[in-house]
């Protein structure tokens, strides 16, 4: 069993936790506005005194390196980095998408798990799973980011029930629910992307020797930046 | 929509919560060992803070009133009490089992929510629900303190698929899990009582006027503390 310390800032909402021998020893989540960059350190560091844990007792840092904001990803992957160069200590890159499944792990359904934030301009980074008998999460594709035309014509060929989870689902629930017949929104407590399910995943993939330097760990942004979008569609034009 | 300021001390965790116009605000949970007395208020004092709302903007403080560990209970309502004094803020009175049930609510599940709390002595807390179709929760059964026995007949004779959520579910499952066919753990984000889903009944009890006053709050202990079971046991017998 291992000590974690996961980190979520990947969307609006903030979140940090310390899991300890599969056990949340503590979790904070806040979507209030904040900016990452001053919120995310004095939380972590809220979060280790209460743990009663110094960063020399982690046996990894995790962190939803992607996909998700820009700006969001780089301050959870440099904050990582930052404490991970300190003491040595191994960092563990999670897939957002993926830690949100874990938020639901566990539960009957045979559905789908649809994980789905917005990306904004009409598009969301979304990636489908299964839940395990075994409190598993059962990737069916890989994370892309697509129009929400394309997610409701995938989630209408699977013909199965589907939970949303995650920053877009909201904002998919409500132009997806005329046309896909079994669509539920996950719970309030769970809806969101947060540090509690980075930090699971993060168990699992610690176990399987799937860590990284603080050197090696980069953001995973899916797609480039609107900016790079933006300049490269330019000089298509100027062709 | 409203402004709730929630908490739960009922167990060994301890919990708070901001949740505005249907939206988690900022939520803290420590199960750490740690002294309610000494964590509780440092808690709400740092949520109130982050969520950047002043007390006299709540419209309503929310406590899980039991039932759950005496001394717990008493610190939760003692602290609502003492926050609705100083500002004449209405407090709701939350069973801290439909609290949890509503962490899992909104899924589609046609089996039975048991939520179910560690009351010691092989004894639980616990109480039966269904998840309705529009995210309410659907209550079969009172809140009872009941021996772990007669919540294995109780859910033998259910026949239905059925998802433990409460402090007191590993120690269920572990115990019945070889006896009743279909049996879940909640996923482990939401497999405690949280202040989460207290802050959800509430918005729910507050839209219906269901409030008290500061004086009127009061603990729910569903049976006598164990002291005073162990004086009318001997009173028994010496009669």
């Amino acid at each position: 069993m291992a000590t974690i310390l996961a980190m979520d800032t990947s969307a609006t909402p903030v979140s940090c936790a310390v899991v300890r021998d599969g056990r949340v020893v503590y979790s904070c989540f806040a979507h209030n506005g904040s900016v990452h960059s001053q919120t995310l350190m004095p939380m972590v560091d809220k979060a280790l005194d209460v743990a009663g844990i110094a960063v020399g007792e982690l046996d990894a840092i995790a962190v939803s390196a992607g996909p998700g904001s820009f700006t969001g990803v780089r301050i959870g992957v440099s904050a990582v980095k930052g404490i991970s160069f300190t003491g040595n200590i191994p960092c563990v890159s999670v897939s957002t998408l993926e830690a949100m499944a874990k938020n639901v792990s566990g539960l009957p359904f045979d559905g789908v798990v649809c994980c789905v934030m917005d990306a904004r301009c009409q598009q969301v980074y979304m990636a489908l799973f299964e839940l395990g008998t075994d409190g598993q999460t059962v990737r069916l594709t890989p994370d892309q980011a697509i129009s929400i035309e394309e997610l409701k014509k995938t989630l209408k060929k699977l013909e199965k029930s589907v939970i949303l989870v995650g920053d877009g689902s909201d904002l998919c629930y409500n132009i997806l629910k005329s046309e896909i017949r079994s669509l539920f929104l996950s719970p309030l407590s769970i809806r969101y992307q947060n540090a509690v399910g980075v930090a699971q995943v993060a168990v699992d993939k610690l176990r399987d020797g799937d860590t990284l330097t603080g050197e090696e760990l980069q953001p995973v942004y899916l797609r480039l930046p609107q900016a790079e979008r933006e300049l490269r569609a330019r000089q298509q034009q100027e062709k």
